[in-house]
């Protein structure tokens, strides 16, 4: 396997060659000055991204941690909450909530499908006494976007807060939380904000603030308190994972030069350009509700999904992402986020097509 | 501020061009063969380290993360612990042991000064229910070295397993897991293991894992269960730090080929070292009871020992740290492992000796 390898899974993403740089240079200590400036010019900057003026809280950890944080800090066990679930990462949520013993309605959708946002107004008339809805923008395993500006105007109407995980969405589908009225929204570093894995970061409404104050789960590592306090001197209560800080500064400054907006529209054509591709070799979509962030292609019949996803990683230099749990082998995924180009959507159509052809030439699968 | 500042604080520590040459290279997707091998080689060589010939997690997060899944995953609140503490990180066991209503018994010792192994066999004879103890291997805060083997053989003969912090100490202080009866060993990346901040490492004993089964503090993204269960096939719950991960595979190829005793010897002879440097410049030493990972050094009179540490980093280009909490302005400290070498001890003496005369020269600070 080359290192070259052309990476369109929906996370880890290819890195820019600014933020590959910064990592290599010496490293420094982070109860300093310099990493304060660095810290602050960062957290200004997340905030363009997260369409918020509401301070963002940087995490060394994956994006399960942040979700956790989201739940943990807010409420308490016996708390009742609604999940919006059609795919792996909705049910991370209804994990969650089981986990820390809340009081739990599901709202559930096939994966590939989405739950409607009516389906939300009726849960929360159902249940006047929820105190938080988690969702999901883009979910990753199907590909999916779900109507969080619907959902927001419901939760919003009500007491419960609304919690979305943006993971691999932020950057790639408009989210406007200050407009829209989300409360909580949740990413990774993976994703479209293009550094390697090891930050998560939340931002966090004054309406979720207040829940805060009555959250009685334990908590410590994941404790947003500790950071509300140490983000008022641009700093962390734990050290932070710095090297991916300072890569972390570079892409800022590549998606603010761009401008978010117009970052929308890029990803929005490349997620045209994957499907018409994907349909013009003969290739079904799995969804018809699609995110721009990630695509996700049947496998057609008579082809071994996982034997195309690491032929093509193994011998024909891309990385795809296959299908995660009952999708696996089903379905593979292909991300239009980060610096992904039409070139790349172009290249890995034609490694797909030959190499279906030459699995099918190889004989039927075996079942 | 230079970028080529000499860091000699006891974490971050400098991180060997090896290592940091491997983070600039073009990122590839951690659930692949490529690095479940990776994955497994960082993991059996981590073992030789901790001296132990259990498995041990690696955990995307700081020391402190891995500090709170040593208590969530075997414990319960209302749980008996003793906490040993004389120092910053000695207080966090504590805090965490309260955080998580666990039955904390305090054995503490002040600021630069240990609490000797019979303290612990006596409080282990009154509180016969206890179930966990919590040391630490180094105080980073002082640079004192806690008897751990003793504190071992005490806790052996008990129910009770010990946990020691040894995130600053760790491939520096020796520490016999396996041999001395530790039954959770804690560690971070940015140490002694010459990485930058953002994994964490937590070995476990048979003893310990058993503890595990009646443990009812709640947990999700710290739950060492799923750890184990993944690292079965080399691999991780959670999205791991991979550029971390592979920088460590650089760091831990350098610390096996030395040897990790050798590695112990050389840690001795530059605390030694920097304490006769310290001494032949007219400074006094903070403590008596030696760690080879870090050593503190009282500011002397007449010096505003802030000044003296921002004056030398900014100008003079060596980081140190100063004193943390209580201590700030009265003490500085240096650490002694991964690639500190003799010409750093020897040249920032120097410059500490000609900092304190300069500092000297403009006045007594103003109190």
């Amino acid at each position: 396997m080359t290192k070259a390898n052309i990476l369109l899974t929906p996370g880890p993403t290819m890195v820019p060659q600014e933020a590959l740089d910064v990592m290599a240079e010496p490293i420094f200590h982070h109860r300093t000055p310099q990493y304060r400036e660095l810290f602050k010019e960062v957290s200004e900057n997340l905030k363009l991204v997260f369409r918020t003026s509401q301070d963002v809280y940087t995490l060394t950890g994956s994006g399960t941690l942040a979700m956790e944080a989201s739940v943990v800090n807010f409420l308490s066990p016996g708390d009742k909450v609604i999940v919006v679930e059609a795919g792996k990462f909705g049910e991370r949520w209804s994990a969650l909530a089981k986990r820390y013993q809340m009081n739990l309605v599901q709202l559930k959708a096939p994966y590939g499908k989405v739950v409607p946002a009516k389906e939300l107004e009726k849960a929360l008339k159902d249940n006047p006494d929820t105190k938080a809805v988690f969702a999901t923008l883009c979910e990753t395993s199907t590909g999916v976007l779900f109507d969080i500006e619907g959902m927001a105007k419901e939760t919003s109407r009500t007491p419960a807060i609304l919690v979305v995980d943006s993971i691999s969405g932020l950057g790639a589908d408009r989210l406007e939380m200050d407009e829209w009225g989300v409360d909580i929204v949740v990413t990774g570093s993976q994703k479209a904000l293009m550094i390697p894995p090891g930050l998560a970061f939340i931002a966090i409404s004054q309406k979720a603030w207040k829940l805060n104050e009555t959250a009685k789960c334990l908590r410590y590592y994941a404790d947003l308190g500790a950071y509300r306090k140490s983000l008022a001197d641009w700093d962390t209560p734990w050290t932070p994972a710095l090297t991916l800080v300072l890569a972390l500064k570079q892409t800022l400054k590549m998606i603010n030069s761009e401008g978010i907006e117009t970052i929308w529209k890029r990803c929005a054509r490349l997620a045209e350009l994957t499907r018409s591709q994907m349909k013009s070799i003969g290739l079904t979509l799995f969804s018809k509700d699609w995110s721009n962030a990630v695509t996700a292609i049947n496998v057609p019949a008579g082809v071994d999904g996982k034997k195309l996803v690491s032929t093509i990683r193994d011998k024909k230099g891309y990385t795809l992402a296959g299908g995660q749990g009952d999708m696996d082998g089903k379905i593979f995924r292909i991300c239009h986020f980060g610096i992904v180009s039409e070139e790349h959507i172009t290249g890995v159509t034609q490694v797909i097509k030959e190499t279906i052809e030459e699995l099918k030439a190889k004989g039927p699968v075996k079942v």
